[in-house]
């Protein structure tokens, strides 16, 4: 989706007042719940948009667990423990109703994975198949919770696992998002739409240049170019920003995570692929002869 | 949508623990955040099911408006205070970006009007314009909240305001909703299906027979039968039972609310229009020869 409308539409949007405690521009909006903190983030994914059932490349049960898998990821990247899941679905007149509780079925596999709980939604008629998730996972006080406007210059900027493969069942790296929170990453974003576009969300939010070697990027299995790999999304690896301090805790904290191993996906370890500067607000992608390319990954959420 | 996907999907949901304090099948969720309760529920609507733009009957903003209206609304039907709503927009991409921005801005006037904080959201492409809303909403214990369930042989059935007119821009019934709760209402529902089929889930979900009197339903104007206002639905009126005890204190309660007169709605007054029996769950509709009537209205929800 077009950047105008996200901008137009967060330009359009009053103040939130003071229970707002991260509104529109970060993974999730974090609203105070009395004592703890209530962390809220809604994806929909839409047939012939973000999916197809007809070329045989997922099932509806894949999508499902992917539909979700955005949603968590977004809590995973605020380091938020996840808590209920509610899913909107549209199910349309001719495929119809058995694609949709397959798909419901696969939502619901991962929710038991993560320790989620599906508590509600909605059915509707719609032209094509289309899922909306809101997960909502919980903080016990702000400083649980990353946003993506903490970066320093001087960080280290790491990810998780290996990116470019774009699985047809992506374990949102929640048990990664909190340890990365525990050790002070200063600012942290989910890979959903390509290294290249996310990693320049924390950039411009935190008024800071994250310089990246596409080199280091960590490439899955029969991905044939960093380029490739940072921009393709939907990993839902981490990106985050560190104090170079803070390295070892990092990497011993992601080591001793017993990742869900359901499909068996790589261990989210972690790869060190660039350091925050000051200057021009966003990113800066370097190949290997340290010139700089521009690359974009595909963007639609605000 | 059929009733038995809802089901299908109800079934295969496993139970959600201790913090859910009412999953599918009310209203809205009720989650617990420590302290404060979190009520959520999930609507969709999509263009060519629940609105059309192309025979000018709507506005992109009253869209905007009716979907927030109808995801407030349960919030209203539980009795919970609102708080925060999360507004996921599939846009079309040839009709496109003017029409999503009006409908947020119809969204932000209901906000405004019922002091809702817009606190995030997705824009994706899709076929049809499609917005699914989430709302949360809060209260302070339990005993705040009323669901579907707890209607008692011997309670008056009674409904607010006026039924069939389907305005193209619902108030929800906050202040109405909490001060029913306030007075001891048992359950509660919003009628968005239509009273034939919203006063049917509380008697089967509280297992007593709720008795109406079409005669007695309060019609909007230009409604030309009873029939047609226990029917149409989408008029966010609140159904409730309560003791017969309480009929004052309801009366006096809902006289003093001060109901949000953007595009002057109806003062929502009480009606009483039945009572509830023993007998098979559900409800039975009497015309005014005291014959039953068997009515439907459109049911899409879980």
């Amino acid at each position: 989706m077009e950047r105008s409308l996200i901008q137009a539409i967060a330009a359009a949007l009053p103040a939130g007042g003071t229970r707002i405690v991260r509104g529109v521009g970060d993974d999730a909006a974090v609203v105070r719940a009395g004592g703890p903190l209530c962390v809220t983030s809604v994806d929909a994914i839409v047939e012939g948009v973000h999916f197809r059932l007809d070329d045989g490349s997922s099932s509806p049960a894949d999508v499902g667990w992917r539909a979700l898998a955005g949603a968590l990821s977004d809590l995973a990247a605020m380091g938020a423990k996840p808590g209920e899941a509610y899913i909107a679905l549209g199910v349309s007149h001719d495929v119809g109703e058995e694609q949709a509780l397959e798909l419901m079925h696969g939502a619901l596999e991962l929710a038991g994975v993560t320790g989620t709980v599906l508590a509600g939604g909605d059915v509707v008629k719609a032209p094509v198949l289309t899922a909306c998730v809101t997960v909502v996972g919980w903080a016990d006080s702000e400083g649980e919770l990353v946003g993506r406007d903490g970066a320093q210059v001087g960080d280290l900027v790491g990810v998780t696992g290996r990116l470019g493969g774009r699985p047809s069942r992506p374990i949102p790296r929640l048990n990664e998002g909190r340890a990365l929170a525990r050790a002070g990453a200063h600012a942290m974003i989910d890979l959903s739409d390509g290294l290249a576009t996310d990693a320049r969300h924390i950039g411009e939010s935190s008024q800071v240049c994250l310089q990246v070697e596409l080199e280091k990027l960590p490439l899955d299995a029969g991905v044939p170019s960093s380029e490739q790999a940072a921009t393709v999304g939907e990993d839902y690896e981490l990106c985050f920003c560190i104090a170079p301090a803070e390295r070892t805790r990092v990497e011993d904290a992601l080591r001793t995570i017993n990742a869900p191993t359901v499909s068996a996906p790589p261990t989210a370890e972690v790869t060190w692929i660039g350091r925050v500067l000051a200057g021009a607000p966003g990113v800066s992608l370097l190949d290997a002869s340290g010139n700089e390319q521009r690359l974009e990954g595909f963007e639609h959420r605000w």
